[in-house]
């Protein structure tokens, strides 16, 4: 496995043997970050890493395999960060034979004290910065329109908008889809800041010729029919979110009492039907859009879509759930084309819909802006674009602007806002976003589809947990969370594709093993960087409020709190958090069976590493 | 001893006996924090208290014995705050028989979401919540004037200006000079946050007729008599700081490379002449101003002063060091009358002068406003005042600012601001800023004037350490942190003062004892709200980015550090943070000797406490 490091400081830019096994995505990046990143250093500063990494399966036949994640230190959570999203960048990374783009230091200064704003172009001719500067300030989609039209429309692109240039925590990491289309946001935790920090506009990925090849292919051609079969069959990822993508949620959560309204006062939103999967789908058939749409070639699910106005022209790519409601039912604002407008805003300068969603909700809550006033807040977004006070104060985010306004009020764990299930309609969330390494965090764990009681608090650590696990698997394998309602009973597929793709004979446990590792390690890297236990609670008013309409608090005992961490769940891993807790750095691998390896700068060029 | 706890919620307020023996002022604060606050509630939430506490020495005719205390959960570190001040409340409650005063609660909020604005009045007549609309918005000296005149002009005054009322985190509480001047500033850490939180305008302390009795009266007048001699021969107290107030330490650091100068970026300035204490006693001498003043009654070092403009009208008082630098040479002012009038501004608007002037330092740093434009920063305080995007951003101190502007240079720890010793050309500046639980506070061990090389790093933890500890204690006892360089080689005369005032016979050692306890119970209290050994760190910057004109960096070895908490050192004390470690409240009292007392909110009524 190979990677490309480049130095900003040094502009020197190399490719690089990776001893890192199967590891992809979340994974690498939790290696990565344990052997490079002092948990203790600035997110934004030299020793911070952007990682940028895809899966073991990347370019290969088998469907939602090539995520593309983006991670390091989080200037919003102070902890370690993966933020994922789909794409091109994953499979033309696998093109070049390359599973992971590392940056490190931070770029010169000039004279006027200001740092060059380059690009790092990827290519079969090797890697290398190059000057961009006519590209400062502009937005994402400009960006990507001109440097398609500079290195052709096949190259895959990560682009930061105006915020990342500000290195505001609330930027995010575009990547652009089949269509050139930058909305592939992997959005949480500012690592677009990070990426602005590193003088980075843009990582440009021309495609190479590589094609990943499998050891056993007539094995790994029958695993991954088995895999497609399973999604294909399976109503969720066959028929749900394929038809209604990801607002498919609304009907559910808002039936629940889960879904955010008006800065986290209410749980259900009357105009919730407007934002309905159902509806939208509609809406797109009668206007010409596109409610069935591949974010990444070769996707079955393809939850995507391409929303339009009433003439038929795209307002942006694809509009899902998050935003739907935290620029949405939060902001009280019930107009789908309205909000189609603000996402395609928020891509374009470059922010988490999320996490700004959640600070605009808090303006309104404190009654600076009226809910419903959409033009409003267009406006503020373009304020984050001229980084005006006001601006910048959104820009860093949902916490920041609580203690702006003097609210105890914030929905955020560990500084990150909230996304878009109700912690406390929906108990198992309420222990995801509580636990979880990443801040309140939705995609590490959704609890919601369950068959349990979700008002009631008994069993929902054990949910969240092992949902957690599964799903912190199958991001350090590439994979998108989606495929997981399909083939996450069914271990035994999708280690089935590892063994016949790299001549493997892991167990199915591999997949549980596999997703306790990355949490462990994520967790040791958090601690080993001041976030503890302390750190893992919910906002107090979750606890004390009643959310209408179902009147619930979040009342997890705290007995299921204390036993999270227990060894007997954990395993002998859980000894890495002993280990990290008294400063070392803990030493293991990607639980592959092979036996462990540290990382190591010095020595990475050409090592053979385990599993590979 | 005897408290006040008024509830804002019920409107609720009560006298109480205390168990909690000698202690005072941090001591009190330390306590009571840890048995009745949640140290992961929110700091603005209704389960902080804000804590305003004197000492067992206050209204006797000791010197410097009566400082105010306030403090409670820091809004701007998140972990335990004691800020204190001079003034008269200290010997106003002493006249009441009150050590301290708990506000509990958050105020019901109208119809209209808003909570009332209030005065909390504390007289013979017991305590009581009044209505105070009208001073909404009102800055602290017209506050000040009007309370003065509807309440006498004995009443001793806690107030907070507009950036209180928003719940600002540099937000301070302001105390009354006996002039009925709001100039002696609780200033760091937010109070004023806390106590805009509690709906409280100002605490108004009305002057009662009890006079504190020594237990053996003639044993105290030999006692006070030995301590005011030392506080009078000894040459930093009798006659410098006298003479020449705090900016007497001007020369000294600025020889020492260590004044903070254009946002941290050099450690001496051009213009320090004009900022000396030698200075700005000729300039008040030639234009009628006071150049000796004492902020409470009684005093003998008299540090204070009374700074004019050259029509002889008073621009403010005091002028003190950590101002001159703050607002001055880090932002590269070096006019006394301009710092004296922003000085002014920053007090009447309510902010800590040293974490406005690091923000306002970050926005010049960055080139958002040139450094030595004065007219700006006096704007820019303005803003605050309006409560305007930008103001509201200053107003949440420096680690909010370098967030907005993207940089990892950001002088502060705990989220606090350094103040006026730099960290790499005093090297135990360095041990005090980083481990004290307070956040970069110089107050809890200044070392700059101990006879040891302080650029070298060797002995500085153990010397700061040893500081910290000798400053704890006097912090608990209610003394101006002046009166150490006279008393603190001399524990036995202090000492001597308690056992005659309350008929004990402690040891000398009672000083150290007393100073470790508190440190001790502080650092519990941050242990459990989260902040441990990762956020005892400097910011990177200042290990790797030279100082001009020393060329110093922060280069304290790790062992020492590791060795800070050792066992040896603070005794069986280091079990309390164990305990807390392990999620417990440590249990003890106030190192007197007499036996712990757990605080108990339902038992303490009546209830006969160790030492009292």
């Amino acid at each position: 496995m190979r990677c490309v490091r480049a130095n900003v400081g040094t502009a020197e830019c190399r490719s690089e043997d990776m001893p890192h096994g199967l590891l992809g995505n979340r994974g690498l990046i939790a290696i990565i970050a344990q052997g490079e990143i002092d948990p203790l250093g600035h997110p934004l500063g030299a020793g911070n890493r952007l990682i940028v990494a895809t899966g073991p399966l990347a370019g290969t036949a088998v469907s939602s395999a090539a995520r593309i994640s983006v991670g390091g230190k989080s200037p919003l959570t102070g902890g370690i960060k993966e933020a994922n999203g789909g794409g091109e960048a994953g499979r033309a990374l696998a093109s070049l034979d390359l599973r992971a783009i590392i940056v490190e230091g931070l770029p010169p200064r000039g004279p006027d004290g200001k740092a060059p704003l380059r690009l790092l172009v990827v290519s079969e001719e090797g890697a290398h910065l190059e000057e961009a500067g006519a590209l400062a300030g502009k937005g994402t989609y400009e960006t990507a329109a001109l440097l398609r039209s500079w290195y052709g429309e096949r190259a895959a692109l990560l682009i930061i908008g105006p915020a990342g240039e500000m290195r505001l925590p609330t930027a995010g990491v575009f990547a652009t889809d089949p269509d050139g289309q930058p909305g592939r946001a992997c959005a949480r935790g500012g690592m677009g800041a990070v990426m602005g920090a590193k003088g980075l506009k843009a990582i440009v990925i021309v495609p190479g010729n590589h094609r990943p090849k499998p050891a056993q292919p007539e094995r790994f051609r029958k695993a991954a029919a088995e895999f497609h079969r399973l999604l294909r069959e399976t109503p969720q990822t066959g028929k749900f979110y394929r038809e209604y993508g990801t607002a498919y949620s609304v009907g559910a959560l808002n039936a629940l009492g889960a879904m955010p309204t008006r800065n986290f006062t209410v749980g259900s939103f009357e105009h919730a039907d407007a934002l309905s999967g159902e509806r939208l789908r509609e809406l797109m058939l009668e206007r010409g859009g596109k409610p069935v749409h591949a974010c990444m070639r070769g996707c079955i699910i393809q939850c995507s879509n391409v929303y339009v106005d009433g003439t038929g022209r795209p307002l942006v790519s694809p509009l899902e759930y998050e935003t739907l409601v935290l620029m949405g039912s939060n902001l009280g604002i019930g107009d789908p084309d309205q909000i189609a407008r603000l996402n395609y805003l928020a891509n374009d300068i470059g922010v988490d819909t999320i996490e700004t969603g959640a600070a605009i909700g808090l303006l309104m809550g404190e009654g600076e802006v009226p809910f419903g006033d959409g033009a409003t807040v267009a406006r503020l977004l373009e304020e984050i674009r001229r980084g005006s006070a006001i601006g910048r104060l959104i820009g860093c985010g949902a916490a920041t602007v609580g203690r702006a306004l003097g609210t105890p009020r914030v929905p955020v764990v560990k500084g990150q806002s909230f996304a878009a299930h109700e912690a406390r309609a929906v108990k198992g969330m309420a222990i995801t976003y509580g636990m979880t390494p990443m801040g309140a965090d939705h995609s590490t764990g959704v609890t919601f589809r369950a068959k349990v009681d979700h008002s009631r608090p008994e069993g929902q650590m054990e949910l969240s947990r092992d949902t957690q696990v599964r799903v912190a698997a199958y991001d350090a394998l590439g994979f998108c969370l989606f495929v997981t309602p399909a083939v996450g009973p069914r271990p035994e597929v999708t280690v089935e594709l590892l063994n016949a793709m790299y001549d493997l004979s892991l167990p199915p446990d591999y997949i549980t093993d596999l997703g306790k590792w990355v949490i462990l390690t994520e967790r040791a890297f958090n601690l080993a960087a001041g976030l503890g236990p302390a750190h893992d609670r919910l906002p107090e008013f979750m606890y004390t409020e009643p959310l209408p309409p179902t009147g619930l608090v979040v009342d997890i005992p705290q007995e299921d709190l204390d036993r999270y961490w227990e060894a007997e769940y954990w395993g002998t891993s859980a000894d890495l958090l002993s280990e990290a807790a008294a400063g070392s750095r803990p030493t293991a691998c990607c639980g592959c069976g092979r036996g462990a390896e540290q990382p190591d700068q010095e020595t990475t060029q050409g090592r053979d590493g385990c599993g590979d």
